[in-house]
């Protein structure tokens, strides 16, 4: 993936040769003399990564990353930091900010290739998915953005595919300190647990006995149920050549044998916050988009959802010949509810209706809101008996307590009528069963109310 | 990216022969040996790509392609024809089935993987799109695959980047019967012709007079603006390395000089239904998204929408000291329409108020139902004068000209009252404010109706 390359380094010369080294590699680059520029340019949105100098003269690299990752209009930008330093407390400050990654210079031009072209792959995967998000912002349906980068990447489920037991052991304890820990030995095990584990992040020895870890890293990378979940492959440094192939292929990251026990923590957070930041955006999209059909008063379906579905239920009935009820249900006198509690009291009596009514259907019954104090239940698969079993049943338990209303200092006694319907071999369209339901609710009502009738037979 | 490869021959050594290829690349591979069972997996959605063999008994491969290009659940699987066959007619006939590429065996493996890979990359760029889609498709809203899947890749905008003025015709003539062509030969005009143009394919020469073509193909890749457009790279024989460097870093295809007329037609065909269907994709989710704030009856902004945006509004209002300003609008009499002529043509009412409400508003303001009858709107950086004299011309609107009901047989004369407030210094939240106005409105219904009426000074 070719990709906007942000260098930030307050010596022209570095800036210069990074700049000569990335362009031939075809990448574009951008360059940023100090913190606040590089900040800014990330802000705009004018880059793809950030190939970060740690000693700057103002602000330093890390706290320059460290603002990067807990910005949320930037918290998605990977972060390499490039550095002469090479104490590993350095190191772990720089991940501790956030970091993808630290590379030492001078850089090995090999490394710092696979590792851009790797964190811009994966950057890449979630920019459509961040681009909805913030279109969901826009529409005002809440700030996924800034709940996503406040994710912590703590209290996580890991699992760990290592069967050297000693290094399994204290990889488990350090971390076990702030995640649950799973480890396994066995690698076709491995596959299963990782499959239904619903892990946060996943370790792969690249060593285990008789078996290639990369092979196992590739596996739940194509597999549907695991390839969201972060990859860290566990190596020797012999494996130079393995590791630049599982960066290839979409490993997110790696750590090298002897495994220092703090890099460890950072990594693996690392990566866990970038996994939660993308499933705080999914959430948030999926749930923008669930509202487009659901009642804001009572959390039932709206009618847009009922219009959109009635004539898909009703047409698989029809070819199955399978029958399908209709349950048109309306609140007795609601009008004088609204008029002597006022709107809010008409409100609760709403959601407690909607309540009671949830406790009768099943998951695949259609129940929505269709205006005022009117609700619609299509039942699939029921006939006329069962469909006035259930709204009887629906009848009873409304009557049969009171409502709470006006924060529960007082109660009202509600009741509902109920007209019911099924589909008939002659209906053109589920507007005749629904008309059919219109007509015995109306029936119900004129019958004095409180009252379930249906269709003429 | 790792990734299942589905592998079509009916031939068992020539599966084998692949699996044990690919399997040295860590892909994961899953085998059918005929166009069924092939079709099968992919509906499954066990494969993320097809190399598909064209001859095999029963269904051979082009109608097992164009099965699967037409379909809305498998269209966006990239299927690669793999053959013995070398017949340039051979070649457009599975382009022309939709095919993504058609590869001659004995397979050069470079070539194999590298499209592989590049494919792979791709449609994992628009997984997570396609997911969304089929969410809103499970919501209800729409059938976006099927719309997508529908696409013909033709009436498409087509930049030609090319410098060499007869091939450049050549290729302009033919591709002008179906699309708009437009040719451009200096490169830095190139980059702001395509940045601004709209296309729907870029075509890059890598042979380029003094500049090279896949920098610039890096660069389209990398803007924003153009990011999402397929490129596809004119080269020669000799440009192979080139070649796998452009695919690589996410070029979509190419084209081997000389040009087989009848090949280009078919790639660019094939990258604009697929640039298409990612469009459509996003913009289902996109517009489900946009349901989710919009009322369904009259297309304005519903409550849920006011009540997330104007907090925001308010505060920017008073932390920049502007002023802002609510208007209430309740049609009059409503329910008389309603009782007199029946739901739909209070419906139609709603609908017609809205639209005339919408030709006195800015785009900057809210215009939100409110419920029933009541739509709220709020004016940014509008004082009483000015929130009184729009809320005037709307009233005066709604009067001048009677609505149309009942399909336009009839027409009955509505008017509206409209109460006007603006937020004041010593508001706490915009609810005082809108409390001031419904008080207005209130005075404006008892004042005899028709009229406007504004907070007390």
């Amino acid at each position: 993936m070719s990709a906007r390359v942000l260098i930030v380094d307050d010596l022209f010369p570095n800036v210069k040769l990074l700049e000569t080294k990335l362009a031939l590699e075809y990448f574009d680059t951008v360059a940023a003399m100090n913190g606040p520029d590089a900040i800014a340019i990330c802000e705009k949105g004018l880059c793809d990564i950030v190939l970060l100098d740690v000693m700057m003269p103002g602000m330093d690299g890390f706290e320059v990353c460290r603002y990067l990752k807990n910005n949320p209009v930037t918290a998605h930008l990977p972060v390499v930091m490039v550095t002469a330093l090479d104490q590993p407390s350095d190191r772990l400050r720089g991940l501790d900010a956030g970091a993808d990654d630290f590379l030492t210079k001078p850089v090995d031009d090999t490394a710092l290739f696979s590792r851009v072209r790797s964190l811009v792959r994966l950057k890449a995967l979630t920019d459509e998915l961040r681009s909805r998000a913030l279109a969901s912002r826009d529409y005002g349906i809440g700030d996924p953005l800034a709940l996503a980068a406040a994710e912590n990447g703590l209290d996580a489920k890991v699992l760990l595919i290592e069967d050297r037991r000693g290094a399994a052991e204290r990889m488990a304890t350090a971390l076990g300190q702030n995640h649950t820990v799973t480890v396994e030995a066995d690698p076709q095990q491995a596959m299963l647990v990782a499959a239904e584990g619903g892990f946060d992040c996943v370790m792969v020895s690249l060593d285990l006995e008789g078996f290639d870890g990369l092979r196992l890293c590739s596996q739940l990378r194509s597999l549907d149920r695991t390839r969201n979940v972060p990859l860290i492959m566990l190596a020797e440094p012999q494996d130079q050549g393995r590791i630049v192939r599982g960066l290839d292929f979409g490993v997110h990251d790696y750590l090298m044998r002897p495994v220092d026990r703090n890099e460890l923590l950072a990594r693996v957070r690392t990566q866990i916050r970038r996994k939660r930041f993308s499933d705080v955006l999914r959430g948030a999209v999926q749930a923008s988009m669930q509202l487009a059909v659901t009642d804001g008063l009572t959390g039932l379906h709206n009618r847009r959802y009922l219009d959109n579905h009635l004539g898909t239920l009703f047409c698989d009935a029809a070819s199955r010949q399978r029958p399908l009820a209709a349950l048109i249900l309306d609140i007795d006198r609601f009008k004088t509810i609204n008029d002597t509690y006022g709107h809010e009291a008409g409100d609760e009596v709403l959601r407690t209706f909607a309540e009671r009514i949830r406790l009768h259907t099943r998951t695949v019954d259609i129940v929505a809101r269709y205006g005022g104090e009117e609700v619609v239940i299509i039942l699939p698969d029921a006939g006329l008996v069962e469909a006035q079993a259930i709204a009887e049943r629906i009848r009873a338990r409304v009557e049969a307590t009171a409502f709470d209303i006006l924060r529960a200092s007082r109660s009202v006694p509600v009741t509902v009528s109920i007209g019911v319907a099924v589909r008939d071999a002659d209906d053109a369209s589920p507007a005749d069963m629904l008309k059919r339901a219109d007509l015995a609710l109306y029936r119900a009502k004129h019958a004095g109310r409180n009252r379930v009738e249906a269709q003429a037979a």
